[in-house]
């Protein structure tokens, strides 16, 4: 990993030297690093940042039309192949999309497709923020909006997605809110005590292809796990189950059960629509019920 | 649907009248209701059943083998297609039996060739009061039985059968406890009143072929449904998913959600071990929570 | 008890007869089913007792207030010494007006007296639906009312102590549902089991006297109560405690519990604020948890 | 507030400065610092207390007598007129032991004579841990006890005592385990957040006097409080009540409800047994419902 940027560094740099370190924030598009320079120093990342976009509302028409053209398909395998940046292949993995299933892709095909014939330029979201689900959904709803609304959308996404580029190549000591957390606590409360070693399984649900295990761990000593189920990144929109195995766990602690138990694996689905925020879910749970509820 | 029998005129017919009345409440073995005869009056079902099941106890070895084989082997297809006894057609249909997955298909060939291979005789199950999972867990087990425990539970599980097909054939004041119940309540502790309107799916999971759509309805002014989920049989032991679709009737209430919602569809995963025994399970449920138990 | 009569008999009955039978309906004033008995005859008991109402509504002014007039003041010990009419001492007695502290006394006479120079009037109000508190709190607010609105209120309330006098005095096939009912349900998780054998106490509040033991039972087999909490009656309007034992429940269940128990007493403080409902209070418990609702 | 000692100092003091410093953490018996001086160097404050026990129970029995005899009887109004170890003020303070009501001294009264008639030496306890309640409790059972057994369970609690003490005296980078908490977090599960500004009150309940309100707070925005509700002490075994204002919390925020709510002081009633321990009493909450369970 190379050694990363300060914003002090920035902000005393020469101004070609800042564009080059910021060359990629937007995809194909030094220009508005370069523009931005002008309005140094900047007090914090968001401070940047909002320079940056401010750079993109300010600048002609066209030159808009260039940066949001200058982006690659959403999954598109041909574009792929050709290369694209290493930041859009990156955040086009996390999301899941070189993954996809012959269907998934089909659909892919023909969102991109269907977008490209009404609105002229790529389809663009902020990946990382996304499930392969959600990002279909979107799709289909920006897909009914009128042209220069969209045109708005897609910068706001372009936005997004410089934050995270911006995030991860600047040490900050006012850093941007990119990153949720999703974290459970298991409470037995047959026993009064936090449940441990209950095995966990957390599944990103898809309706067109297969689900996919993002995690898998047990709870500790004090019913949590050690690192949160997903941290350090934004939690993908979409929906998720979490899989509680409370029949091994009840059968270690030697509670009579039922044969087969009454509760065996305990899952949990939810939805997540807030990718930068905490969200915790706990079980309280004896082997004959159990409550779950956005915690905090 | 042929006239039932009461107790009363089975008790006073004459003794062939009685035997060929429940000639096929053992499979192909008519003996049994002939020899029951001569132990008349029967105060109650559950006299008649007894005293069958004493007929067969003391029967001789060669007589009882001779019923154990007289039986088909389960999900067996060659057999099903030269014809079963209406009854065991019947209750291979209700687990299922007929609908296999060619996966399913082949564990219950596989199970059954390693069974008659160790016991000389065809595995036998209350089919009824069985999914297709619980069926192939328990022959896994009962194929470790030494072969006079297997007996003893093979002639257990004819008694079960055969309990099922007398409370069928007989009217009786005395009725045998053959049927369970399943239910529902989902009580909407967001508003504090009953959640009505709420669409419900029950599914029977099967680890080795596809999950089942068992029921589909709706909740009622009083958060219940109009009929239990399962009723007027034995609830069949397995695994089953209570779907609760959540997000819908929120969103109906014009409550305030996110998008996607927290909670669109409450999965509530639950085994049943006791087919003859009322299950209550009830939701108690907002946007951001739930509780579930083991109501009664 | 004398026996009760029936809206078939008062139809038909002789215009004086329907008068005498109906004569204390409302407080000393015969004149109202005197007036009434011309509009008969009435489908329902709701006819009856509308027809009655809108005799008072078409009455003159001073008759309204003669009608007003002819009742007692709340919890006035000098009216009762010198003799309330049969139906108003039941009642009063009924929301322990007749048990009064010192301290609620002084109070009760305060608020009367400010009443009673406000608007010319005696304080009235059904007292069957009503606790100490509540009444106290009614009478605060409505000392605010205008004159105009607090003779509404007023005729509202007589209106609501002649329905429960009808009810009690008219057998019918149309009811009029003057009745609510409390009843509760404990569940033992731990056990996923009915709690048998809870001993339950039922507490009126009140904030300037001592609170009440209204009712005294233990749960039965199912984890309920034999008769309802309350039934049979309005469920008076005021604040409650329902104490469950659940300490002495779970010693005697064997569960290893601390020394005190976590849970020994679980009281639910609640409020009830219409007496003509079912209110059902619900307690799923375990040694180290609960949850409580209202259910249905 | 007079500097603290260290466990490093005390290792390398003179014997008789090292005697003088811990003179009184045992009550007027210096002879056992002096004794276990010899005993030195201490790797933490656990070996110098064990230390120092050892040195009791090394004791001949006169000495340990003593020792037992030196101290004042609980809640005696005698002695402490005539002045009592400035610890031991403070600790039958801490208990509220100086603000008995009249019923309650002469329980106290009425169990020390008991004891001291019995077994010739005043009642021990070390009260910090302890309500009124428990501490009647606890002799009702001790008064029961064999003369032996009791002597063990006074230099038990005589150990109890000098713990707390000796954590006070000393700073230590190995400190003892002497202090518990008590917090709750209150979640508004209608709203899925914390619940902000909820008013509580805790209770310490006394069968035998007034019950005391001990701590009186409002949660911050994270639905928690800014410090524990008792923390930086043992908490003493009894029996408490925790009252959440959530009619107050759910009429700010605009929530629809009947008057009176069915919600609006919400009592959890819970027993403390182990006063060094942390316990956690979250609510979860609607206007219509609550569960609260014993977290960690």
């Amino acid at each position: 990993m190379k050694p990363r940027l300060t914003l002090d560094a920035l902000n005393t740099a020469l101004p070609g030297e800042f564009a080059a370190a910021l060359a990629n924030a937007f995809e194909h598009s030094p220009w508005i690093a370069g523009t931005a320079a002008s309005a140094r120093p900047f007090a914090s990342l968001a401070e940047l940042r909002d320079a940056m976009i401010a750079v993109i509302d300010q600048a002609s028409p066209e030159r808009r039309l260039g940066l949001i053209r200058a982006h690659p398909d959403l999954a598109n395998r041909t574009q792929r192949a050709a290369g694209l940046t290493a930041e859009s292949t990156a955040e086009q993995d996390w999301a899941g999309l070189d993954r996809l299933s012959d269907a998934e892709f089909a659909l892919f095909e023909q969102s991109n497709r269907a977008y490209r014939r009404k609105f002229g330029f790529p389809s663009i979201l902020c990946v990382r923020r996304h499930t392969r689900d959600s990002i279909l959904d979107i799709f289909a709803r920006r897909l009914k909006n009128q042209p220069t609304q969209e045109e708005r959308e897609t910068i706001d996404e372009i936005g997004r997605i410089a934050t995270l580029r911006l995030a991860e190549l600047i040490d900050s000591t006012t850093p941007l809110p990119i990153n949720g957390r999703l974290s459970t606590h298991v409470l037995d409360t047959h026993a009064g005590q936090p449940a441990a070693g209950v095995a966990l399984e957390l599944i990103e649900l898809s309706r067109h292809g297969a689900s996919r295990l993002i995690a898998k761990t047990a709870t500790n000593a004090d019913g949590r796990t050690d690192g949160a189920l997903i941290e350090g990144r934004p939690v993908p929109i979409g929906a998720y189950e979490l899989w509680f195995h409370m029949g091994d766990y009840f059968a270690r602690r030697g509670v009579a059960m039922n044969e087969p138990p009454f509760l065996e694996i305990v899952p949990v689905r939810f939805g997540v629509s807030e990718p930068e925020v905490h969200l915790h879910i706990p079980l309280l749970v004896t082997p004959w019920s159990y409550t779950t509820y956005r915690g905090s």
